[in-house]
């Protein structure tokens, strides 16, 4: 098995058809989607732009449908729910159909839609991604969605999360410098990884707006077993 | 004073002109052009393609003119030196105009011609690299050539050694997540940066070529103290 990772979206130059691709957006977008799935939203569709989100509702025009996400971390007048996975509960989100817009997350899923295969991951879900791509295939890439088109050091300790658990379900890999990189960080950081984010950019800027709940939600690990898998332009638990 | 950090030319999607810029490619492209200037060469002109290089030494014509440079990490037929720092010693280099063309290198450098100023950093000159970016702007940014266009942890270590030089000198730094990852990287591995390298792709690359040599070479700290200076198309030294 191979593992390689990417920082952003923008970054990845080469053809991922043969990988299978982890796309994170830890704080929050992939934690949303997940928490969603987890409970029992039917499916998600991302979309780009906030326009296209509202026509897509249109289409879809049953009251099933919730809009969804953000635009600088805040939410989007008019829309159901905002970016914050403490929205995403079972009694909001149970068998509706999700139209989400993210600023950083969206980007990178529509980057990976030609993959193998396509999941979300999260440390909410870290061991369940790591199986589920592991029955995929050999070829992993892990595509952080970053913070507007950089590196983001949340994306990167929570693929290092991912990666210990690819490790733990087979040692032998190749890891570019990258994945090394983060699974360094999240050996040294996985104690107290709300403290080693202090000073980070992506989680000062959550912070600022109040949302420490957020940060401290989304930084659980393992606690949900829900895969969303992209494919089509819909997402869908993996299981189901 | 703030600090950002790119892995790659590409990964720059900023405008760089309020910005000092510190090209690194540690292993081997900036280490060669730090040696050359501080071994008295003239100047450097970098090119992108052999054949431009070749064209270039060809309308210079002169004796004092030298072919440098490397293809996947090879020496290039018909040229005077490769990319090996070990070859560009003072009988060879002093006083002459070197053309030179190296993979990555090449690109940080042509991708940062735009900046306030721009100068070449390594493990070699370190501290020496940081006094001047410092004497030059409050904003820095430091480019890695990386390898094929992806991060390499060489670059990285290097990054977090000038990091720390330029703190050294104003710890008082607002800093982006990947310069913050450089520098706890370098604090980590500082006692054996050839050891921490093991296993990450280019310094593997280098070993199976044979090439350990110019590897324990390239990781000196502050030996040297050239400051090689990009302007209007050649590198030239700043003290100059």
């Amino acid at each position: 098995m191979a593992i390689e990772l990417y920082a952003t979206a923008g970054s990845v130059e080469k053809d991922l058809r043969n990988h299978v691709v982890i796309v994170v957006d830890a704080l929050r977008a992939t934690s949303s989607m997940i928490t969603a799935i987890q409970n029992g939203a039917r499916s998600i569709i991302p979309v780009s732009e906030v326009e296209e989100a509202v026509e897509m509702a249109r289409q879809l025009g049953n009251q099933r449908v919730l809009l969804c996400g953000e635009r600088e971390a805040k939410p989007i007048p008019e829309f159901h729910l905002s970016n914050s996975p403490l929205e995403y509960s079972s009694d909001r989100v149970s068998s509706r159909v999700l139209v989400m817009t993210t600023t950083n997350g969206t980007r990178a899923i529509l980057r990976a839609r030609d993959a193998k295969a396509l999941f979300l991951g999260a440390f909410l879900n870290a061991a369940a991604v790591a199986a589920a791509a592991r029955e995929n295939g050999e070829n992993i890439a892990i595509l952080c969605a970053g913070t507007n088109g950089k590196y983001s050091l949340d994306d990167i300790l929570c693929s290092g999360a991912i990666i210990s658990r690819l490790l733990d379900i087979d040692g032998n890999q190749y890891m570019d410098d990258l994945a090394r990189t983060a699974l360094t960080l999240y050996d040294s950081y996985r104690e107290d990884l709300r403290a080693s984010l202090t000073g980070s950019t992506h989680v000062e800027r959550l912070r600022a707006l109040g949302m420490e709940e957020d940060i401290r939600f989304c930084l659980q690990e393992d606690v949900m077993d829900a895969v969303p898998c992209y494919m089509d332009g819909v997402i869908r638990d993996y299981s189901a």
